[in-house]
């Protein structure tokens, strides 16, 4: 049978759920790796072993894929122009990916169409930084380099002058934001595809500990129904403006007075979704392999009253298997989902989803199951 | 981390669908494939092409491997029990294994334990199958040689002794069974762990047309409570007495007077079971993992009121491609599964599931789909 194939540049745990989901849909997949122990290169039948950085290695990995598609998002712009140029449909392509990359590009896209956004601007040195603040309600401020960050990396809450020098250490443009007074945090998450069509899956709620995603609850508690149709209809707005192909991850602030801010946006699956394995009638990974195939999407709907899902960190024990068989044991509707990763404190590792009617339980059996195989609840 | 690796012997779509369950779970595939075009070789990263009924090629591939299981049933028994020998853990045993391998084995196991079966006894020549209908309610009779036969292959409907010379002809002992006056066919499916834990799925109804697995409806509609009990109980306690690790799925004749009767055993993941997947609370291919690695198992209920399983067939085009997108833009809460094999006419080349609250809309969705994917149904 004639059936595509997806090229995958990246080995991370996106790429390996990506791969998970195509199995069923009949998709080969091809992926381009760092190296044979990468997440994804543990489970894909067909990797190419070699550095994304390098024009020709791709050009070589391109062979024989139908389409080129991504576990994150530091493929150089260049390249992938010229991976299009060569005729090689990449999904999603270099002018909507650059708003991914590039933290300043974002802003003034998002400007540009309206899409309300923190107070922010490049600055150019410390002082810059403190004339930013003065121009607004003073520090505390957020600065980001505009390229290169995330997991809480590459951002920094600056509260003086004199604490806002690394951030233009690494060279790189660096853009301050003012430091959102928010309730909470929330996800946008949407799928397009190149003819156009779109779903978005329903608005969660996302909890970070240390910057890092911790838990995600699906859909967001106690949102206000018109504010989860404004989130969704920005989400969906943004995937078209920008001609983003695939998953679209807006990640958005509440603020306390109401209102939705854009925080980041991620063009590929995203941790705000892993939810939806087993939470929604089609996941993210599914309907990111059917968008970038150009083939009808599937629908985003949940399937459970609540899905939770919580990351499981590296924690101070290198070997989780005991601890793995104990949350089975415990929790016989537990879904676990492992990456093959070797354990380092705060890597993450994998991640549990819960679902059922009651959420305050479905929260408990997810977090008992994350801190256990972290090792900070032993019970 | 160190997580086992689990060999799997096979590459069909048992084994496709089973990697697919172990990749959440973190586990470590290896396959050993007859060719790397092989449904399951498609798609696992560790793959070995060789014969798995060479001994010397068997024990190679073991090197590395946690735990052996399979795809099909045909590996030879004492190779099975030299791996044993060799200390690698090969689950379901050969001891068990035997049972699924030769339909005389079973039979007379299962008379033994006290399960119920059709009338029948291994014959020796169309003379003594002529004696055997005389003994009961004449001719039809089935007959089937004891080892080698799938999908009704291996299986004859005879209606008089000048019918009974063909099954004779491959040298291999042949069953007559009366010809059963049967409602329907169920299967019950369980998994079982070397710690002997067991869980048991739902009764469903299996739908054959042709000999050949059509449609499978979970649970069996209008069951009646205490036949689905018995029918569970009936299959945890074979696997209890045959000593089976893993999935076993019994096949079952519900007769006209209120009897279940058991007609096939199959100890690995079964068609009868592919409704789980996206069904139940755990695919019968995640707990057939757990048990081998003897994991605890996972919740094997129900996630809806109705799931339907339809096999997609080979039809008469080679390429599904445009009928799949028609079938996903048609229905996109239908879940397909492909199995990366070429179109034969008649082949095994996917199944379609469905699943919702009401059982006619359900049925006729996934009979749509596969009819369509199939050429059968043009719209």
């Amino acid at each position: 049978m004639t059936f595509p194939v997806v090229g995958m540049v990246g080995g991370g745990q996106l790429a390996r759920m990506t791969h998970e989901a195509g199995i069923p849909l009949g998709i080969r997949f091809k992926l381009l790796s760092d190296t044979p122990q990468d997440s994804a290169a543990q489970v894909v039948g067909d990797v190419v072993i070699g550095d994304y950085r390098d024009l020709d290695t791709l050009r070589a990995f391109a062979q024989g894929c139908d389409v080129i598609t991504f576990d994150h998002e530091h493929v150089p712009t260049e390249h992938l122009r010229a991976l299009e140029a060569d005729g090689i449909p990449v999904r999603p392509g270099p002018d909507a990916l650059q708003h991914a990359q590039d933290k300043g590009v974002m802003r003034a896209k998002l400007m540009e169409i309206g899409v309300p956004c923190p107070r922010h601007r490049i600055v150019a040195d410390p002082e810059d930084v403190a004339a930013f603040a003065a121009e607004g309600e003073g520090f505390p401020v957020i600065l980001k380099t505009v390229r290169g960050g995330y997991d809480g990396k590459g951002v920094w809450v600056v509260r003086s002058v004199e604490d806002a020098a690394d951030p233009f250490r690494a060279g790189v443009p660096v853009l301050a934001e003012e430091k959102v007074d928010f309730v909470r945090e929330l996800a946008a998450n949407v799928v397009r595809s190149p003819h156009g069509q779109a779903v978005a899956y329903p608005v969660v709620e996302s909890r970070q500990v240390n910057g890092v995603c911790d838990t995600v609850i699906a859909p967001a508690p106690d949102l206000d129904e018109a504010l989860a149709l404004r989130a969704e209809e920005m989400a969906l707005r943004i995937a078209k403006e920008l001609d983003v192909v695939g998953h679209l991850a807006v990640e958005l602030f509440q603020t306390r007075d109401g209102r939705i801010l854009v925080n980041e946006l991620a063009m590929r699956p995203h941790n705000s979704g892993h939810w939806s394995q087993d939470g929604a009638i089609t996941s993210q990974f599914a309907n990111h392999v059917r968008a970038v195939l150009d083939l009808p999407l599937g629908d985003p709907r949940p399937r459970a009253k609540w899905t939770v899902m919580v990351n499981v960190l590296g924690g101070d024990y290198p070997d989780m298997y005991s601890a793995y068989l104990h949350c089975m044991a415990r929790d016989p509707k537990l879904k676990i989902h492992m990456y093959g990763k070797d354990v380092k404190p705060g890597r993450k590792v994998g991640h549990v989803n819960t679902y059922g009617d009651d959420l305050d339980d479905v929260l408990e059996r997810a977090r008992h199951a994350a801190g256990y195989l972290r090792g900070t609840i032993t019970e």
